[in-house]
């Protein structure tokens, strides 16, 4: 694996003296900050996510921040999901697409307010877009990129692990929705989410100084249930069909090719800014979609570019952008994006990899 | 040195697989690109830039295209530098500020045409505020990313090296104006300009597949001139003062505090988004700017976060973004924000670096 040459601009987090402590091995870049990628191993990390609680530095989840009469306009002008009758304390998947329907990133967006709102974003500056559509449209509306470093607490242990921290009422808080919860005479944002199928939360605190504390209090509290430093992990993402902007998805694609239609209420959302592409695109349906798709043989490896996908003539169909061997599934799980000619489960396909090709098939669903 | 984890998100380019062979050491990720940082070590490759001739995969340098009767326009509402006057076949600095006057990158802006333009992308998806603003104003412009792969070659034996690939005629090229030159049947973009005060040029291929080929043209006719696989240099760039956003500035910065005041001329700048506030930072004058700052002692470790600076009385005035040991100058040398208090040459510093405090001085000019 390549070296990270460490600079100012690949910003550091509050965490990341703890993540260092833990024994961090390796990083990938995102939001230019630091996203740790494995810890132990991949498997072992994997193993230990599924089975017992981790704490996640996804710091990496830059907020923009909207606030001001007109901020619920402009997030309707950025995606085709209704956000009408959306309340307070709620999270939200919202696709973000240009004119053209391209989508430009796919953040988790939460309504602190009625005219407040956080876009939890993935990995692209969309600061630059939404600052640019609210200038050039005069919207009256702030927006920044405030100081809040999530952590993630995932995990099938991660309840109980916050329940010590937050209190029995955090065990209430529903599926993409969040709560208030006190941390040493500060509200803490807590919302039940996260970037794994594992269950868990996504705390949201306000200011570096919070960061270690935070980190501190969770690690001590869960000594006994096993609790460790980890990070989204590669194999368990891509088994949880978890789909990654710039990986899966770039801004050639429509939200319907990524197989996020369900998120997509284009004839309701007036002022979308992509609505009039994606009209057409709902009503002539995508030509490709995203697929899980099993690929044969040993344990392939790191999916560092696309690879391509051939149909049985040796046509290319689609390529894979994500792919991991899976230790509980005895397979090599992958997301690919396949062309509807051969979208069909049960498809059998050929892969390019850069060992050369491989038997694959396209699956029914994830494995999860 | 931390691992990085490669995956499809962070691109490979078209020299990837040259640069593999090369021995690259590391990496640093920049818009979302590989970007090569380490070949031998960073002094064996400084020094090889200073004497010789490297060639460094710049492609992380994305191009914003901008076509059509209001590209222009749309650039000049960008920048406060004046583009009236600006003939196709210039390079211009333009450093891009949102309407606060906050710098959103520092490209180069190259003119190909009255109406066509690319802009040379520093670090941030600046593609993303361009589309933004051109929608919101209904602008007629194209913009999209063109498949353009930079190439730069750099060092004294630049332009003798390019001279044998594409002819005499590049020797008349002069600093910051382009040609075009002819490869295997291919109209080339070759600029003389790059991220060294090495001299140089910087190539623009269109498309994928002329990348090698041009590689390793420029390879085979190098060898006696002892061309080498390069990259941007970390100590050379900052003995040079080359900024870089992201490390010595960010949107929180205006031009001025970055002393790019020389490329702004606001006044005659109309239509320029950041007028307003960049007419005010010029009445006023910044009161904190970039500063050649010699810091004291052995060789500093990576600076991978902001150090902060201070006074005789331990107050801080700055911080540094960027430092590195240089082998020439022997001393640490270093790109710093420094409060006016504090800025004039000779001003004695303390800077808190990772190892503890050294003594440090504000030089009146980078060391080149």
């Amino acid at each position: 694996m390549p070296h990270l040459t460490p600079s100012r601009r690949l910003r550091r987090t509050p965490y990341s003296e703890k993540v260092e402590a833990a024994g961090v091995r390796a990083y990938t870049v995102y939001n230019h900050m630091l996203l740790p990628t494995v810890f132990r191993d991949l498997e072992e990390d994997y193993h230990h996510l599924k089975e017992s609680v981790q704490i996640w530095d996804v710091s990496v989840q830059r907020q923009v921040e909207l606030r001001g009469p007109d901020a619920q306009r402009l997030l309707q002008m950025l995606t085709p999901r209704d956000l009408q009758g959306m309340l307070p304390g709620r999270c939200a998947y919202v696709p973000i697409v240009d004119e053209t329907g391209g989508m430009l990133n796919d953040p988790v967006a939460l309504k602190l307010s009625a005219d407040r709102w956080w876009i939890s974003l993935a990995d692209s500056d969309l600061l630059y877009w939404v600052k640019g559509i609210a200038y050039g449209y005069r919207l009256e509306v702030l927006i920044d990129e405030p100081p809040v470093y999530p952590l993630a607490v995932q995990g099938p242990r991660a309840e109980d692990l916050l329940a010590r921290v937050f209190g029995e009422e955090v065990r209430r808080v529903r599926f993409f929705r969040f709560g208030w919860f006190d941390f040493r005479g500060r509200d803490l944002l807590v919302a039940r989410s996260g970037y794994s199928k594992q269950g868990g939360f996504e705390i949201y605190p306000e200011g570096w100084e919070l960061g270690r504390p935070l980190w501190e209090a969770l690690e001590a509290a869960g000594t006994d249930l096993g609790v460790r430093a980890g990070c989204p992990n590669g194999i368990e993402r891509v088994e949880s069909g978890l789909l990654s902007y710039g990986n899966d998805m770039t801004d050639d694609n429509t939200p319907h090719e990524c197989g996020l239609g369900r998120f997509c209420d284009t004839q309701r959302a007036a002022g979308c800014i992509g609505r009039d592409a994606l009209l057409r695109v709902e009503k002539d349906g995508p030509v490709q979609q995203v697929r899980p798709v099993a690929i044969g043989g040993d344990p392939v490896p790191p999916c560092d570019r696309f690879w391509t996908v051939r149909g049985a003539r040796g046509e290319p169909v689609g390529r894979i952008g994500s792919a991991a061997w899976s230790p509980d599934f005895r397979t090599n799980v992958a997301i690919g994006m396949i062309r509807l000619t051969h979208w069909d489960p049960g498809t059998r396909l050929e892969v390019e990899t850069p060992d050369g090709p491989r038997p694959a098939e396209v699956q029914d669903r994830f494995w999860y």
